[in-house]
């Protein structure tokens, strides 16, 4: 019965782990400012059940972070990025020009809460994919090369920033946003 | 005598000012979350001196928008925006692409200390420029017409920040990238 006991405690407590995780991750989206009892509300957990899990903001902050990498992490390695590495790209940008917008939202929330070596792994292993390609694009001639390989990544990565921004202002439609973003891409990337 | 102690008080006081300013924005471009002891040290007044000429690091902070706003317009305004639209943009982009990386840091430190619409301010009208030039292009036809205006607003404003960001983290040297931002614009501008 003790067995039991423990073993329903456990799918509990991961239950309403994973329930704050969801909630904070929709609160500081919406708000990077939300508080630890707005998340708990929104969880639909207490206070106390949630800092029993979490001890600080700080340290739910990391938490979403990690969940925020590994679920990126999951998106991009199902992304077929052999062959064409233009159409790799656009395969790229296609599957997950959404995770950046999310990951912006987290970014602004966690900026100064968590250390930089977190920071930086929610944008390394995304950002190491463009850099193969674009390399590859820019060898095999599909890819202009007359302008740094660094900025090419750069604006890319600016341009899926600006797009979530778009549609985050309303100004711009999500499934408009892929077909633009790849237009605009097509149009610095190729060989002039 | 006591109208020249006065004066002389005057001169003291708008010189502190002018100091405060100066340490203000330099201290905030490096440091968002610079304090006001920071910037009198910076500036070589005292603290004192400082709060009484700004009650709250917010009264400074709102003065250092003020500032960089009207320094940014006076920049603006004297480019030649007639004639040409593609040009003109070039001469705009050339002559005002460092306020936007001024105006980055400036933002990042003020962000939720000031009020929303003097943030707006310090977009609108630079913002309004390239919405006026983006729209003549397109008109004549010197400007691709197959994605949305704002888009292409949107975009240049993510590229001006982005060559920001590359020179801060030393990827770009400051005076290759007005070249590799009217490169890049021009490619994405370019009818198709």
């Amino acid at each position: 019965m003790a067995t039991t006991s423990r073993s329903t405690k456990r799918a509990d407590a991961a239950r309403n782990i994973e329930r704050a995780l969801d909630a904070a991750i929709t609160c500081l989206s919406q708000r990077p400012n939300a508080t630890m009892a707005e998340i708990a509300k929104e969880a639909g957990i207490g206070r106390v059940t949630l800092y029993a899990h979490f001890a600080s903001r700080a340290e739910l902050l990391e938490a979403v972070v990690t969940r925020v990498i590994e679920a990126g992490e999951r998106t991009l390695s199902g992304i077929d990025l052999d062959g064409d590495p233009r159409g790799a790209l656009t395969r790229l940008i296609t599957g997950s020009w959404q995770l950046v917008d999310q990951a912006r939202s987290i970014i602004a929330a966690a900026e100064g809460e968590i250390p930089p070596e977190r920071m930086r792994a929610l944008h390394g292993s995304p950002a190491a994919r463009v850099e193969a390609l674009i390399a590859r694009g820019r060898q095999e001639g599909s890819i202009r090369a007359d302008m740094p390989a660094t900025w090419q990544v750069a604006v890319l990565h600016q341009i899926l920033h600006g797009a979530g921004a778009e549609v985050a202002a309303g100004r711009l439609e999500p499934n408009e946003a892929p077909g633009l973003i790849i237009t605009t891409v097509n149009a610095i990337l190729d060989p002039h």
